[in-house]
């Protein structure tokens, strides 16, 4: 199962190799990983999404505290927390196929975010699942590229990570 | 300056501590950086930011390109690529603010993903200088919390980086 560890880091060069490293030695193969500045620029958070049993992630965050600039680690509970994700997808058209995609675009809520003769780009946010639909109906017509950001979270309501 | 380097790799155990030591042993600072898979499972690409010169971005892609896992890299181009963001910010509201964010919310597009007595939790995809604005708008009432997963890029028309 997915399970999301949420890492407050000291915003410093070797960091994300620390972390990595100590993933890759136990072998434990990162599903998706995002790293950006949060509100004060020295803090990072780090989102890691790994697929595992709960007793590794609780290995996984023994060993995570011992780095020393790992400030605050969280697991979220995926009934209690928000789940969201970027992509951008280029996708293959053609003057038939152009209407189909728009509308497909818009069930899902999706942007264009550049549009060219043979090709149209959208941009969609939402939790896994609705990404993976988004992008099995978009396969018939080809696509060109896709990109994604990795997952975030958030702990719903008043719980705060920070 | 900001410079985007996308980077396709196998999608296997050991990749992102090889890539990200790379950054590491040589001081450079990351950004951001974001991995996920592709449409292809086995391929996973990861988008980095550096804050760097052209020079070093250089050195750097040569550097990656000796790593076996890595299939491909690219640098993009600010002035014709498509930059986005995703970010979920929870903000501090009484009573008489929450109209006022949500007026904020409105004029740049953001939505409400979460909602309780004294806060708000904002959805916002855009370039960095959009996200940065926002936050800087949503500080006074108190930023509880802020995730961002940092850039992915895609070249803009029918240039396929794939």
């Amino acid at each position: 199962m997915n399970q999301i560890i949420s890492v407050l880091v000291e915003n410093k060069s070797g960091v994300l190799a620390k972390i990595s490293g100590l993933f890759s030695r136990r072998g434990f193969n990162i599903e998706s990983l995002t790293v950006g500045p949060t509100d004060d620029e020295k803090i990072s958070k780090i989102t890691i999404v790994v697929n595992t049993d709960e007793k590794t992630v609780e290995q996984i965050t023994k060993q995570l505290h011992k780095l020393i600039n790992v400030l605050k680690i969280q697991k979220l509970d995926p009934g209690c927390s928000i789940r969201r994700e970027l992509v951008l997808v280029k996708v293959n058209t053609e003057n038939k196929s152009r209407a189909e995609i728009l509308e497909i675009a818009n069930i899902f809520r999706a942007n264009v975010v550049d549009v060219c003769k043979s090709s149209l780009t959208l941009e969609l946010t939402g939790a896994e699942t609705k990404i993976n639909a988004f992008k099995e109906l978009l396969k018939p017509y080809g696509i060109l590229e896709f990109v994604r950001t990795g997952m975030i979270a958030c702990a719903r309501g008043k719980n705060i990570k920070k």
